[in-house]
């Protein structure tokens, strides 16, 4: 194979040409970056490479933001609970908070923007019966009732940036000063955002791309009185409030929000909780409003003669790259970093850009950067992982970060790096473009639809909660699996029923959230539609607690498509009778051992019609159940394994009543793929892992052939001769 | 020790009278019984020992039953959940039923006392959209909203008793005429059943206690089109429904019954179930009527010179031991099986009766007298655990249960129950009536309160069910512990606060189940209540989802007060870094190792003030918190050992606050207590296992010396001189 070139982002820093040149060439690197602390030297902007140029627009900028309190972000937070022990209740509401980030905002009457709350009835308590002591920090409320248990929502300044923030605990800046967040939504601000931007741009003519890190508002990261991490979650709003934002909001929607519309009980809207109608709003209105401001940045940008690109992450609040608005920002390019297959998606599949780039792992940092540890390892495996959703859809760029004079002190990840990088171009220049063969179309059905697509179940950027790898799992698996994906909304099916292509809906989640739905499946046009589907032939996957909310008889509120339902307590009295596993069944033809992960329990069959896959322990975990013309499954549970994307394949050519296509462009080892490309009549023969594996692969027509793999192959092959 | 006699009811049968003598003499027997199916011939009812004679009111008359189908016994039942497909929708609402059990009630009119339901909204369908073809046994759907489901609630005959229905399936008795229930409702039946009494009192002079199998109405058991058991509900209500009842209803309470107020959607108010007003009306309205007609038996009983006696099961429903109405009745006894110390103290504490007598395990039967089998080591297992309860409270008898010539086969286990007989009586006349010792006043806190004492989660009759396990466990530990126990409800604490002398409070179960409170929960009256009583030094032990029902930003809503919360997913983005277990704890000092039986998941820490005593698996499982002046453990599941009883315990006296009084009349190995009887200066020591124990023993001042026990060992010893 010839050395290719291109396609790939190095970080650089100081006092580093001739390695940075030498990594260059060895990689075929065409661009090169600076990171969060690093600066580049003139010499090595002056290499044959785009240079990436890391730029603050809402923060770094404390010559502005001091002395301008009346811009600086904001936030609405709630205290602890409080119990009622009397009459007067006094409550120390900045308790468990971090002064350093934020501090009260008594600028703003709190009578008009704070809000306190009897947690035991729900009801606000008149502001004539709490007082504010600034001094003290300290809300006072009188007449309350005894044992009642009451928050305050208060409004803050957020004078630290919550990235900076880590960064400099994490690193001990010591007394270097706090990056202050100012919000653009202020006049001044947004005038500066702006005129220092045109001088940037005038001042830095080596700078081929301005990476944007990011735009306004932080997600939402709060941390604790010691100085450690309270609340993350990497979708949330909670930054982008302000006073100024709620006067506006109320301008264009024509009502107010109450602080409890942002503090939610304290849940704070993660994504987690079925969203309300006002926080979509309010979600609306952001958006939009981001996506007009960051406009204007790109614009400039683009008048200056260099592209935009947006990091996926950080300051990253209102861009929504799935969001209707997201378009109008005009960037070129989205980068952010990838930690599996459905990180990979998550960036390869956002529309409106020129390009996608995906950083991968890991970080050239000293955590795994040190004597004794082969960083190859971790490279490998998340670039098997990867790789499977590249060739799905491939991002157009891939790149590293951190320190590169520290990758350097290792060759041998120097050069399997070099191996990646020549793999990667070679995926890119074959398939980019081409469709890659699909059996079915798949739509995961949620509270939030297309704007989160590929990012259901997520706390913190692609970091393992116990509550989601078992779900996650089934991203992970869709991510790089011969199948089309869409995510559609409960909304999206009240108004306009299944999308027509769909072959099998997935509803997976536990009760209540978001991803399972709560509420929605009361809805009678909702479980109307789909039941109709599924009658009609539709398939229907649910793992976890799908169509969960305890209503007229059911839990799962499709229990009677799906053939089980979950035991609560309140129909013990009814004999379980089905409970004899099916002797074999198309969906486990290749498992040797499952897995649910969290699993579920007390999940049980409603009728002899119930194909039970597997029951132990009283219960069922996996089962499938015909429906009219249509079929369903359920599954306890699926984290990510080539076991249980085999499972999940299965699942859906069961759904779907396709069993027949099942093994068109296949493998039948579980750590094998085939990745076909018709229109170029091309196929990769995959070996996702670590180790030699043999299989045998069909390929379109059904033929079979017994193939060898090296460890993490990839094989590509012209489709043999038709006829 | 000198043989005794007394307190012992032995079954016989015919042609058995030597043995039966003989019997009588070593186990010290002074009454005989017929069981279903025996009857005693007269020889053996002219023995030295009272007679208890079978009796049933409302079954066994078929000579008058038949042919008086309008006073047959009723039942509401609700067909299967019926997907329109179209308009029209057909419902074969007998599916599944039993037509040797029950028949559509075509007499009464369809229209007036069915009814359709759209179980998509749970509207009802307006009669005038359905029509039901009596032929078919269907209810034809007009207007049926497609893809809605619908079930019909529809009134039966029940035209077989239920025991008796099971019984001769389950013993192959052929063309054997099936016992029709009649309703004592109707005149007919009420008069008869009058009459019937009187002379069959006068046509049987040798019988000294008619033993009552049982009044009136059956609990809910309904089989399938299979002739098995398809629904089972120990304490449900169902049987006792009629057209009568509900025009009185009506008329007594002042309000009509929806069909849906018996069906409940399917769930048909299990004792799991929270109850609805309407459901606690009409427990009431039954259980007034029961004890009245009841009282007119029992009198005729007493006008005859006879005992009357209850059997605790079968036909019991409505006469409630524990309920408002029970004491009218005028019983002289209530007798019933005994499967361990809870339901022991079931029959041993049910007030109003001279006298109350335990069945014991196991029946002589086939299924354990065979050859080859010891029967002696599962009465020794039911002897142990009913002793614990009998030393707490003694029932004033015991007795066996079905075929004596059987269990005479089996010498050892013919021994056996001569030391337990004479092991029973010595206990009997040491402590009846004396008051043991008691280091805590228990409350067990749920939706039903004194009603279900000693009955909490239980399906069917002493079974083991998955689902309940984990929580019997708690009744089971209390029943032979050295504390007081009383049940409670919402409702009690809601109008009148927690008793005065309460220490301890548990609430255990399942989150929106009855025994957990469910919605109750939101009750403001309900928490405050038990907040104040906590804060001001109250111990609350939670096990399980004690106080669950999600609300105002908690899942808990004691969660502040028990330091612990459930994870639903709302709260992921929450840092949680309360997980570190403290390194010894009062609760856990006795424990070799944790089992929380179906255990609780996703349990976490809200304070650095929870004390972790168990975290595993990145949960907590068990805890402990202060609140106030009182202290809150929580538990995930107690099923019953020994170790977990001592656990129960030391979690009792830790919420108390009251760990110097522990070792007061205690023995320290977990598999022997000390039951101490400080008015009669005697305690009894005994080895709850079938194993050698050695421990040491407490007295009341704190002394302690250490003794070895014998397997199933009680030692009486006197208390040491004072001073």
């Amino acid at each position: 194979m010839n050395k290719t070139r291109g396609r790939v982002t190095l970080p650089s820093e100081g006092n580093f040409l001739n390695e940075t040149k030498e990594l260059m060439e060895r990689w075929g690197a065409d661009a090169i970056r600076d990171s969060d602390g690093t600066k580049l030297d003139d010499d090595i902007k002056q290499l044959d490479a785009k240079i990436y140029t890391t730029y603050f627009v809402a923060r770094g900028h404390n010559d502005f933001a001091e002395n301008r309190i009346e811009e600086c972000q904001q936030l609405y937070l709630m205290s602890m609970f409080n119990t009622a022990v009397s009459e007067t209740v006094e409550i120390d509401f900045m308790k468990g908070y971090f002064t350093e980030q934020v501090q009260p905002d008594y600028i703003h009457d709190p009578k008009k923007y704070w809000e306190v709350i009897d947690r035991t009835t729900g009801e606000i308590v008149e502001p004539d019966n709490w007082e504010v002591d600034e001094e003290n920090n300290c809300v006072r409320v009188k007449k309350a009732i005894p044992w009642h248990e009451y928050t305050v929502s208060f409004l803050v300044f957020a004078i630290w940036d919550p990235t900076h923030m880590y960064n400099h605990i994490t690193n001990n800046w010591g007394d270097k000063p706090h990056d202050i967040p100012f919000d653009v939504r202020g006049p001044q601000s947004n005038e500066y955002m702006r005129s220092f931007l045109t001088q940037w741009l005038r001042d830095n003519p080596d700078t081929d791309v301005v990476r944007f890190t990011t735009f306004f508002y932080h997600f939402t990261l709060v941390f604790n009185n010691l100085g450690k991490e309270k609340f993350v979650d990497w979708f949330g709003y909670g930054a982008s409030v302000s006073v100024a934002a709620l006067d506006a909001f109320e301008k264009e929607k024509g009502y107010r929000l109450r602080p409890e519309d942002i503090v939610d009980q304290g849940y704070y809207n993660t994504s987690f909780r079925v969203p309300t109608p006002a926080f979509l709003d309010y979600m609306d209105f952001i958006q939009k409003f981001v996506a007009e401001e960051a406009k204007k940045l790109v614009d400039l940008v683009h008048e200056s003669g260099k592209e935009a690109m947006m990091f996926l992450g950080d300051n990253w609040i209102g861009t929504e790259p799935y969001g209707k608005y997201f378009e109008k920002i005009g960037l070129d390019a989205v980068v952010g970093s990838v930690g599996g297959g459905a990180t990979l998606r998550m960036i390869a599949d956002i529309p409106h850009v020129r390009y996608t780039e995906g950083r991968f792992l890991p970080y050239f940092f000293p955590d795994t950067f040190y004597d004794g540890n082969n960083p190859v390892l971790e490279a490998n495996e998340n670039w098997l992982t990867a790789r499977r959703a590249i060739l799905r859809n491939p991002v157009d760029r891939i790149g590293y970060g951190g320190y590169l004079s520290l990758a350097y002190k290792f060759p041998e990840f120097v050069a399997y790096i070099e191996k990646v990088t020549d793999e990667f171009r070679e995926i890119y220049d074959t398939i980019k473009g081409v469709k890659p063969y699909s059996g079915l179309k798949v739509a995961i059905l949620n509270s939030w639809g297309k704007l989160r697509t590929w990012q259901t179940h997520m706390v913190a950027h692609a970091l393992w909660y116990k509550q989601i790898y078992s779900y996650l799992g089934v991203l992970e698996s869709l991510s790089g699996a011969a199948v089309d994906v869409s995510f559609i909304s409960f909304d999206d099916v009240i108004s306009d029923g299944v999308p027509e292509d769909v072959d099998v809906i997935i509803n997976a989640g536990d009760e209540g959230t978001a991803f399972s739905g709560g509420e929605y499946w009361k809805n009678e046009k909702l479980v109307s539609a789909i039941r109709s589907w599924i009658y009609n032939g539709g398939g229907f996957i649910g793992i976890g607690e799908p169509t969960a909310c305890q209503h007229e008889g059911h839990y799962f509120q499709l229990a009677t498509a799906l053939g089980v339902d979950k035991e609560l307590g309140f129909s013990l009295s009814i004999d379980k009778y089905f409970v004899q596993p099916v002797k074999e069944h198309f969906i486990s033809a290749d498992t040797t051992t499952f897995d649910f992960g969290e699993s579920m329990k007390n999940i049980y069959a409603l009728t002899e019609h119930t194909e039970i896959i597997e029951y132990s322990n009283g219960e069922i975990h996996l089962s499938a159940h015909p429906f009219g013309a249509g079929r369903t499954v359920y599954i306890a549970g699926l984290p990510y394994s080539e076991e249980n994307s085999r499972l999940l394949m299965r699942a859906l050519y069961y759904a779907a009543n396709k069993e027949a296509d099942f093994k068109k462009w296949h493998a039948d080892n579980i750590y094998c793929e085939v990745h076909a490309y018709p229109s170029i009549r091309k196929m990769a023969i995959v070996n996702n892992s670590m180790e030699e594996q043999t299989t045998v692969v069909y390929d379109g027509e059904g033929k079979s052939k017994t193939v060898t793999l090296v460890p993490s192959e990839i094989r590509w092959e012209a489709f043999p001769n038709e006829g």
